[in-house]
């Protein structure tokens, strides 16, 4: 591999995200189970999210007006103003949430750092994403940071574009197969899948990857034995 | 001046934006009628919308939360979830809104282009802002399009730090004097004004500017002869 780029997605590849997520989900499917079982309103508010992704987009305000929008169709628009007020704290605690890195991950980005160009290529709200990663104190390790509103093959070839190289140059890492390995093998690029214990039902595929340019890893320590 | 790379504003510089969310807003304002005068409900959004800036950023999503939030305070939380609703699908409406292009600005972009880099730098919602672009039609005038989570000088220093130039070859053109032309008169950038009948109160400063890098013109036609 003759990498130049190595992009890092951000959300459950550098820090925890979608458990936090889920927490939210929970608290608000247990608001609403005078309407419906717990388990319904969490498929009926994923129906909701994946609705909403063509307007609003990935990050928490989206989730937030998600959680609105189910509690007025899951109760026909009888919901208690209560329960309203709580879905937007549970967003508003989102956006508050603490980092916590994964392991290894800054002895990881410090060593790399020597040898490539750092970027961080993550969707999601513009505010709240470079917010977290001021707070993670770990910008220092990137040459910048790159929030797209989605990440399909013409966002990844955008995002090659901006960065001079050729696909071939670039590795992406994260732990989506879908947006963070799919799109960039199928442009050219190079790509490693570091799983997360949780993924988002939306980000997952029911197919394995093979390919020459592709790698799975356990965690965020491989990356040294395979990039040093 | 020896400018290289124009920075446009968007919404109220190259579109029309803000006529829309006033229309919104009156629309929001006489839902709540009942609970207080037009005027006051149009005045506790706007301190929702301030105190939210911090969490939310700028762009429709945010506004859309805004509402939802002074709906809940303003009523005591006894709203009628069609309030809600409502409010949601004033959102929903100004995403799907079509893009009105001010006065001359096609032109105008034509003839830049042939002498200077042209990029867009514009706050709001990530996806939003893309999709204005492509909407518009304008996107081939431009390098590429930059969405900041806000206009502060630090913004301005970073963005001209991605353009790889100096201040001085700098110059932003917009509606906003707070937000497209202080900061960047501030960090030795160069601004030219373009005043919109409306502007949101945020964006409104009380005092005049007078600056060797500034000038005010009426209309984008304006442009033509200064900048050719």
């Amino acid at each position: 591999m003759s990498i130049q780029v190595i992009a890092f997605d951000a959300d459950d590849t550098l820090w925890v995200n979608e458990t936090y997520f889920r927490e939210a989900e929970d608290k608000f499917c247990a608001l609403l189970e005078d309407y419906l079982p717990h388990h319904s309103v969490a498929k009926e508010l994923f129906y909701t999210e994946l609705q909403n992704i063509p307007h609003y987009g990935y990050g928490v305000k989206g989730f937030m007006l998600s959680m609105i929008e189910t509690a007025l169709r899951v109760s026909d628009k009888k919901i208690d103003p209560l329960v309203i007020e709580k879905a937007i704290q549970y967003g508003k605690d989102l956006l508050d949430k603490p980092i916590e890195l994964l392991d290894g991950i800054e002895e990881v980005l410090h060593q790399l750092k020597k040898k490539y160009r750092l970027v961080v290529a993550t969707k999601g709200d513009l505010l709240d994403q470079e917010r977290k990663l001021k707070k993670s104190g770990l910008a220092e390790y990137f040459h910048h940071i790159e929030i797209m509103s989605d990440k399909r093959e013409a966002d990844y070839r955008k995002l090659i574009g901006h960065l001079d190289i050729d696909p071939v140059h670039f590795l992406m890492i994260g732990n989506s197969l879908k947006s963070d390995v799919l799109p960039v093998l199928a442009i050219g690029g190079h790509a490693i899948h570091i799983p997360y214990h949780t993924t988002w039902a939306h980000e997952q595929i029911d197919h394995a990857v093979e390919h020459v340019n592709f790698r799975e890893l356990a965690s965020a320590r491989d990356l040294l034995g395979h990039l040093l």
